[in-house]
Formats: C-alpha cells, sequence, structure tokens
C-alpha cells in the first residue's frame, strides 16, 4: 500500500524519526516522507514512531491508499531537496 | 475533491503561504493543509501558491483525490495544533 507521512517532532527527537523512516521510505520534503509498504511494515511503522516521539508534544499523521492511483501528485517549485543537510 | 498540501518555504513567505491557505483549507500539521475544494479553486490555489513562493528555493506538493475514501488517516501523537502561533 501506499503511505505517506508528515511529522512535526520536536528537535531532539527529529534525527531519529528521521533516521527510521529513511529505512521504510522516501523523503520528499521537510518532514515528509512517502513509499509503498506491506499492511505488516506499516503497522511496524506506528508502533517504532510511536515509541520514538513525545506524543504529548509531537504530531505524526499517516495517510494511507491501497492503491497510488488514487492519489494525483503535484510539485510546485523545487522538486527535491537534499536530505543529507538534515542528518 | 480531496486535497492535501505540504509546504516547505522560506521565512520570509510562510505567513503569506500559510494566510493564503487557510482561506481554502484546514490547517491539521505544521506546514501541512487539507481539505474539499473544487477543481476551480484548485487551479486558483496553483496559481496564487506559484506567486507567493519562490520556485528556486520553496517546495508545495499537492495531493489530491477524486474523493477521500481512498485515503485512511490516522495520527500519532497530538491530534492538532495551534495554527495561532504561526501567524
Amino acid at each position: 500500500m501506499y503511505v505517506l507521512i508528515v511529522y512535526d517532532v520536536g528537535e531532539k527527537r527529529v534525527s531519529k524519526v528521521l533516521k527510521f523512516l529513511k529505512t521504510y521510505l522516501n523523503w520528499i520534503q521537510n518532514s515528509v516522507f512517502e513509499g509503498e509498504v506491506t499492511e505488516a511494515q506499516l503497522h511496524r511503522i506506528r508502533t517504532q514512531i510511536y515509541k520514538l516521539i513525545d506524543s504529548e508534544q509531537d504530531s505524526v499523521i499517516i495517510f494511507s491508499s491501497r492503491d497510488k492511483k488514487w492519489l494525483t501528485k503535484s510539485v510546485i517549485g523545487k522538486e527535491k531537496n537534499e536530505i543529507d543537510v538534515f542528518i
């Protein structure tokens, strides 16, 4: 399935979240990841994010769709940023 | 149609983008808006964003879907932030 994850996480935890999400998904914008994962992987992602963040301060929103075809994506401006500056 | 907009915009332009998007969409996270708009409204949003941002530095990604039902949304952590602190 296709997933899109946007996060707003405190500075102290952001690099851990970013490194973890990179193992499953593609980074498409500052604080935004997308990619294809299985149901089992999505479950693992949820569980791990829950462990990494502070639920009272941080917010992570996961959008998922059975098929990417239901979603149209378009970019205005820069197509892709360099992830390295954030690590 | 349902739209989801994520943006990474330079500090100087961010408040204009935020104020503009608020007129059409709901703010759901820092730099993330969602909502239901018509095709005509989406066209207007694209045109206006293009005018407001610096295309060489900023990035705005628009996801759209004919129907919200194709997308499942779940939140880990804080459900919603206060927009006022960003304006």
